[in-house]
């Protein structure tokens, strides 16, 4: 392949605002046949404005799929124990049927504590252990929000997996180690790099596939991507900048998500997805 | 390195003789201050001629190391309900500390239903989903025992692991997966290939570690070995085989585990000592 080649992009935008859409439709099918409208409870602990901002765009897109929203807004003084019977309040209230603790809480918060008292069922964020065993082990449950849109993107392209080698760069608890597990039982060869592997760019080199999930701006560079490889750029910088050095990646080659407008996009459209899915299965067979 | 150099055996025969005493001794503080004995109780579905030996040896095992061994020994016809239920009793009785599901059970049975019977507490043989939670994210939890083994043999041999490509191959439950996570936690680079990994011994050939837990005869030839690698054998096979091509690999390897007598007298030794970690735990602050 010659160097002059163009990437096809990864319209997360497009894919994204199709996948609100058909939820918006299930959420109003549900309303008509049971009466009841979704609610994704969303916890912000403290006023990051980064965070604020999140929470807000969540809601906003929440209004377009026929989703209520609740806001819990906690002083940035709240405690463990504090957070975590709010979740589990939450988790019994049967007119929540999804929870989304906005994320990172404060240092001095016990994080993994607070995802835990998230029901297993309503855990449309997908940051429970109960949901990373669902997505190793291939079980029934929700998909942490990024992977799952990272599957969803990688299937609208038709991208085969099986047997490729798709590599992960990054191992967070919501990001990287999910979806290698997801890679992994589409039958992909995973391999997982991070900030202590010995020689990132040769292991980039080998893969067809590349995930890029760690935040750091440009660190796979574009001459390190094997031609015809499918690249994901999960990295969000200040600046607009992902993970990927993109105009140099992207004439190398054959799929890439841009930044912004690949996997951001598909976070939150997974998250709605999963709260009208989490809705119809707590209503049962009247859900559905 | 020539081709004439011989590996160095990694004993897990002597290691695992090692931690048994250790654990006896930590049994015999816990009886002496607590008046309580360490209880395994181990569940048997049916009388499949393996398990049956299994299950023998581990007990025999568990009275060398001081530790009650109770048996529960249920028909080959029992369904799942039934034995969730037997493995909800023994989570909530209290004298018994440890659990062991000998697996695989019967194909009419949902395994991972059964597992998820058993308290995390009392999950000293790591089949949980909250067990696999902790090794995958660092927290407290037992481990899965053949990965712990494997652990604790790398570390009895100051394998360095931080930034070095560790290569496992397969991906089950209850030993690929968690192993690559134990892995991945003390900072290696993880790769996990499986049956439908396209060219397996290329992946191989650049392995600084090799972890071959798949069940295929000499699946791995010793040809594939990188010089001075570090290879871990825990596929047990007919006639005494392992996964790797010992006889070639142990000309290359630089530590190679023998089978048998390598990663699996390790296995039942960690199922003991976590037996004895969890009576401590259980009994609090007494008990340690």
């Amino acid at each position: 392949m010659s160097r002059t080649q163009t990437a096809r992009l990864m319209d997360g935008l497009a894919l994204a605002r199709r996948i609100v859409e058909e939820t918006a439709g299930k959420a109003v099918e549900i309303a008509r046949r049971v009466g009841v409208t979704p609610c994704l409870a969303t916890v912000l602990v403290g006023e990051d404005p980064a965070s604020v901002t999140y929470v807000r765009m969540k809601r906003a897109r929440c209004a377009k799929a026929g989703i209520e929203s609740r806001l819990v807004s906690l002083p940035a003084t709240t405690t463990t124990a504090e957070l975590v019977e709010t979740l589990q309040s939450l988790s019994q209230d049967a007119g929540v049927h999804g929870i989304l603790l906005q994320h990172p809480v404060g240092p001095h918060i016990d994080e993994r504590a607070a995802f835990e008292a998230i029901a297993p069922e309503k855990d449309v964020d997908g940051v429970t252990i109960s949901s990373f065993g669902a997505m190793s082990f291939g079980l029934p449950g929700f998909a942490s929000c990024t992977p799952g849109g990272i599957m969803r993107l990688l299937d609208e392209y038709d991208v085969n997996l099986a047997g490729q080698h798709a590599v992960v760069v990054g191992r967070s608890a919501i990001l990287g180690k999910p979806v290698g597990m997801l890679l992994l039982a589409r039958d992909a060869t995973v391999t997982y790099c991070h900030s202590r592997t010995t020689d990132l760019a040769a292991t980039v080199r080998e893969a067809d596939i590349v995930v890029a999930a760690v935040g750091r701006p440009r660190l796979i560079r574009g001459a390190d991507i094997k031609p015809g490889a499918v690249v994901i750029d999960a990295g969000y910088n200040p600046g607009n900048v992902g993970d990927v050095d993109f105009d140099t990646a992207r004439t190398r080659a054959r799929l890439i998500t841009p930044v912004p407008g690949g996997v951001g996009p598909m976070t939150i459209a997974v998250l709605l997805a999963q709260t009208v899915d989490a809705t119809s299965i707590q209503l049962g067979p009247a859900g559905h």
